[in-house]
């Protein structure tokens, strides 16, 4: 089928387009770089060099033999993104186009107005552009298990039955956001919910949890490698820890660690929006995805890359510094996410055996790391005032208990 | 106190500015007359004329004695915003100045874009504004009971206690708005919620029913009166209906006419916002007021309108239009609206009294309306296609059952 990626320029973007072209679907892409732009203007750069697009097709096609097309240019002009649709003539649409960073949204009032402005009116245009120029066709809409948060019930799949006052509906599922980056997805998830309602569009909103890993099986070159972040704000979790592990810097959990969140490595991130692909939502139809594999706690993740580098003979230590963040550190979190599971998800790695690859992938590109370090370190705070030095709340080190993280 | 009104050139910021101003308070007023030109794009102007704001402040305090600060600008330029808020040091925001139509918002993709992109960004400035200059004021939000659309449930006051899985939360009532307006003041209303958790702003979410009425108790003279609106796009139901009764033409429900909705008298709206500005939340807190006084359905009020109409002399037809929304036209409709009361709010109008006023007072301005009628027919549907005509579901006179309006 004709599938049109925006957003093919990023981590999951560039890795997705790989998996789809070699299934044998005809893959389009669009960027406008963004991501580039706002890691270099944090101060960073990603960890892994990566070609340009053009460069980077002409790679994939010589050596998997197959054609993506890019297009570059910005969701927010919408004559752009007509051209592309019409060109393209898109069966599905995976819509990765959006500024991704919770702490980048939160510098200041000007990235929170351009995250929301960025995010909420691109998704807009695509939603006009479906209405428009292909109406049948199906978006696969990333948005992230964040626009949740961390309430104290079990968090279903989008939707869920309300009692209230002796009667029923089935109405989604409160959202709690933590950020202005947060809440930007869920301002597209009503719109998009609307959009289903109302002109009778087909959507799958992905709430994913934080992806992980530097590798998925179609990167056999160098050159179609996909980027890597480590920087404060477009640098998750574990990929974070695994760049300070390289470099000798203390892993960093923010605050007490003891916030959970939902993890899938990057290989399973791609077969879940490949599967969401191939099994398009029906007209009308507007479903959610808890798209995520397993829950830790973010000390329980410094622990693993700990252990793991120590194995593979790097001496990681943990020090927490303090959370940046405004978040609850203390919480209930159960997730259910069974819709991609009935539709043959089904996880494919051990988060040991990915971090082993993490590392020695990241060793190769330790002296960039190094020379950008100065990004790791939290600066953007929730209330907006620019930590100048983080202060550790404890500094520790601490054996990795292995059984706190067995599957 | 200093209450600063945002969007003072309005229906009710006009109205709330006297009535806040005659009660002590130091009024000061935002507005970029954005919909004066927003009523014009649509072919269409105020039934009753209102002066420019300069001249209804000298006016206003010729008449009453107060002084009613007024600046020209608009939220989306925060530097402005930041020189009002340095200027007026406000205890009390009231936050009028947003795009208020949901058919001008369905319209096409750049009026629904144009409205997210106002009312979304204007709001977060406020929000930042408040952060960087007020931190201890105090924001009263006008949302719209249409954030909740028409669930099988009854409608709490913004949040409620879900049970789910055997645990408890006590979380946001789900929303289900039915127009690219209506989602961008559930999108408000979760960024303002995220301000007060993280930022311990404080705010009262205003979830109003459909206000109708000509007049407040200052408007003792013509050069204070506020404006009237009646076309498809800014006219609301009871305010079109008595407009249309005056020029001779037919009420015209959409579809069926059971929809329901909630309602409020002009008087009694103004009411409640003072109780608002007056009664603010304590820090940190964002607390949701339903604020309306009764329920009716549309077929209900052109029945009023006719019978009001017909006792002083108005020959009243009804004939039903076409439904240009896409809205059940048969649904449960509970709202809990507790918290306004318990500050105080007590009903002071007569659903029947005020449309005997408002038919009076639009009869003065009969040729006014009669030039801009071809504004009052539903042209915009939610598909986004223009109605060339308007097709009658059916053609009837009927007698209003007096019963089925009581209080």
């Amino acid at each position: 089928m004709n599938a049109l990626i925006l957003g093919v320029d990023g981590y999951i973007g560039w890795s997705l387009a790989m998996h789809l072209a070699k299934r044998g679907h005809a893959v389009s892409g669009v960027d406008n770089y963004s991501r580039r732009s706002h890691v270099k203007s944090v101060g960073s750069t990603s960890a892994i060099p990566i070609l340009k697009m053009n460069e980077r097709t002409s790679a994939f096609k010589k050596i998997h033999g197959q054609e993506i097309t890019f297009y570059r240019g910005d969701l927010l002009d919408y004559d752009f993104l007509t051209d592309v649709f019409k060109a393209t003539k898109p069966d599905s649409i995976v819509h990765l186009a959006e500024q991704p960073s919770a702490p980048f949204s939160m510098i200041d009032r000007k990235h929170a107005i351009d995250t929301q402005h960025n995010n909420v009116e691109g998704n807009l245009n695509v939603l006009y552009a479906m209405k428009e120029f292909a109406p049948q066709s199906h978006l696969v809409k990333l948005g992230t298990m964040g626009e949740y948060g961390t309430p104290n019930v079990d968090i279903p799949e989008g939707f869920f039955e309300v009692q209230y006052n002796g009667r029923k509906d089935y109405l989604p599922f409160p959202r709690l956001p933590g950020s202005m980056y947060h809440l930007s997805k869920v301002h597209d998830s009503a719109n998009t919910h609307f959009a289903c309602r109302i002109w009778k569009l087909r959507a799958t909103d992905i709430m994913q949890g934080v992806v992980y890993g530097t590798r998925t099986t179609e990167m056999i070159d160098d050159s179609l490698l996909t980027r890597f972040d480590f920087d404060e704000c477009f640098g998750t979790v574990i990929n974070r820890y695994c760049a300070e592990a390289v470099i000798g810097h203390p892993l960093t959990p923010y605050g007490q660690g003891r916030q959970k969140r939902g993890f899938i490595d990057l290989v399973d991130s791609i077969q879940c929006l490949r599967i969401a692909v191939e099994n398009p939502a029906k007209l009308g139809e507007y479903r959610v995805f808890n798209q995520l594999d397993e829950v830790y706690s973010v000390n329980e993740l410094a622990k693993c890359v700990a252990m793991v580098g120590r194995k593979i003979g790097i001496d990681v230590k943990i020090q927490a510094v303090r959370n940046p963040r405004i978040e609850k550190e203390e919480h209930y979190y159960k997730v259910i996410h069974q819709h991609l599971k009935n539709l043959g998800f089904r996880p494919t790695r051990m988060i040991t055996d990915t971090i082993r690859i993490m590392l020695k992938d990241l060793l190769r590109y330790k002296d960039r790391i190094m020379e950008k370090s100065e990004a790791i370190r939290p600066k953007t705070t929730w209330m907006g005032v620019k930590q100048q030095a983080p202060a550790a709340t404890e500094s520790f080190f601490e054996k990795f208990d292995q059984t706190s993280i067995a599957r």
